[in-house]
């Protein structure tokens, strides 16, 4: 077994318990060739060291599943079907097979799934964690379970290794930009307090600007969905918003509708900043101009971490994070040409 | 258990092995408590019969997983997404959990895909079928398990049910729109002939030109990717095509990126009839005129047929169609506009 000091093996159970692998084996298939009194201490030993049923399955196999089991939070967000089938494409260039659940942003949905791929034979899980899922996932990591967080991480404490976005570099370019065309106010469209993704890339946004020197902006705290991208673009619209900064994929597509709706052309009534790399943003009319998450190198870290994992090393960084970059096409408004519209309206 | 007369139960092997269930688990455990050629020949047995590894685990635990696997081919994909979305909506108001696997359209993906699902618990499989799979889901079908084809089906002869979709009233309603605003000639991005979806459209839209009497069209032989549809509008548009017709959502995509890359505004410059409902189909300035397949009742159908068969009770039809239908919006040129323009140019 490659999973080394997490996960006890058979060898180390029968080892502590003084009897033979054969024994150990028998003992917790609760075989009655093995005394009464002898299966429950190997039974109970085995509990304390948080050897695992499956473990068990797998050594009594004498072979791993090489499959990893990867829980993302929505699959109709192109992101996390993009970085879904970017995991795959990794784990089988390292000989792993990948199954997947969908947790739909809802922590019994990610609990169950986490206990059904532990418990029926994945060698290893790559998951974007619902915070009220910490607990378990420390204890799937306790009991030797290889565990990767991708995109989003626990709050500080966690032992459990990460790779996720630093948003500051694309967030503090397109600020700087948008200050320079004086496209203000910004409507900021967050998203939810109880992701790290969606502190994260607000605080890098509230950075920005105070480095930007442009001051506090209309902020609206949302969700990681197309309809409260709508609403919040319609409520930032009213509130005067020049720029609609969307902080994610799904209300990026909730502001190109509130603007469709509203009758408002993208780059010449206002700016947008969407978020991620839908083939469809670049071939809007004026291509918006978005904030890249690299979803590819996200992907790869998180299996190249995982297979450390599962070769039984320690990798030798828990944080990872990769730069985010701003990809400048035609929705931000030219302040030159901006101007002159304004001075022939007035 | 509920998979009645499909499956044989531990059960039933030991009845015909004349032993008890006791001594037939032991025997399929290879637990040396069992005399060697006893166990021998209830392991032949249980082969014999198709008893499979994953059932004689379900009965020791005399209990069912409550979750089924899905298997489609491709996430990236918007309408496979949405597809699975809607499967997981559907189980989980069932009390069944849901684990995903992705084959790429690979059909040895697939194989390993349907492999593990088998092998590693769930109770039943509702599957997007790669043709070269077809003899793997008959034998697992003919072991025992739960098998419902969504999207796609196998060619003649399969008794596996099905959900499908019946294309002929969207794609008839399409060319006679077409037909009637003189939007030819009609260039037709068909999908791939290995997939029973690329040939029924196919068939459909030639049924729907000669019933149009409108003569043959372009068409090319295509693939569900992006890339593939914009090589095909590309040529389609070289060869004269009036519309450029999409046979998925993935060459519809590809479309987009063709007519944005040539400069050519859908609606204006020529026509489009795409097919699926991605939000962003219905945003575009002109918005889309699709077929819409209602991936929600292919979905919520091919549940409901899954479940049917998890409680033994056999379907009472093996092919389900769901008719298409034409959702009209504004990427259609008008005729009559469209004389003007060309007297105007004469």
């Amino acid at each position: 077994m490659a999973t080394g000091k997490f996960r006890p093996t058979l060898k180390e159970v029968s080892r502590q318990a003084g009897v033979s692998i054969a024994t150990a084996s028998r003992a917790l298939a609760d075989n009655p060739a093995v005394a009464a009194s002898t299966r429950e201490r190997i039974q109970q030993l085995a509990s304390d060291l948080g050897y695992r049923a499956n473990a068990q399955a797998r050594a009594l196999r004498s072979s791993r599943s090489n499959t990893i089991g990867v829980v993302v939070p929505s699959l109709i967000n192109h992101y996390f079907a993009a970085m879904v089938t970017e995991i795959q494409r990794s784990a089988s260039n390292a000989g792993l097979a990948t199954i997947i659940t969908n947790s739909n942003e809802d922590a019994t949905t990610m609990s169950r799934s986490l206990e059904f791929l532990t418990s029926h034979g994945v060698d290893g899980i790559v998951c974007v964690p619902n915070e009220e899922c910490a607990n378990q996932l420390e204890d799937l990591q306790k009991q030797g379970m290889p565990v990767v967080l991708v995109d989003r991480e626990l709050p500080a404490g966690s032992t459990i290794p990460s790779v996720t976005s630093n948003s500051q570099p694309g967030i503090d370019a397109a600020v700087k930009l948008l200050a320079h065309n004086n496209a203000v106010p910004i409507g900021y469209l967050s998203g939810p307090m109880d992701t790290s993704t969606g502190r994260e890339r607000l605080d890098s946004f509230k950075a920005a600007c105070a480095n930007s020197k442009i001051g506090e902006q209309l902020v609206f705290l949302g969700g990681y969905e197309q309809s409260v991208g709508f609403d919040g673009a319609t409520k930032l619209l009213n509130q005067g918003a020049k720029t609609l900064f969307a902080g994610d994929s799904m209300m990026t597509i909730g502001v190109i509708e509130a603007c469709h709706k509203a009758g408002l052309v993208i780059g010449k009534d206002l700016s947008v900043i969407g978020f991620d790399t839908h083939p469809l943003f670049a071939l809007q009319p004026r291509p918006l101009t978005v904030i890249d998450q690299n979803v590819e190198q996200l992907a790869q870290r998180a299996v190249s971490i995982l297979t450390e994992l599962l070769a039984g090393t320690v990798p030798s960084v828990t944080k990872t994070t990769i730069p985010t970059a701003l990809i400048h096409r035609e929705s931000i408004i030219n302040s030159t040409l901006r101007k002159k519209d304004e001075l022939s309206n007035e």
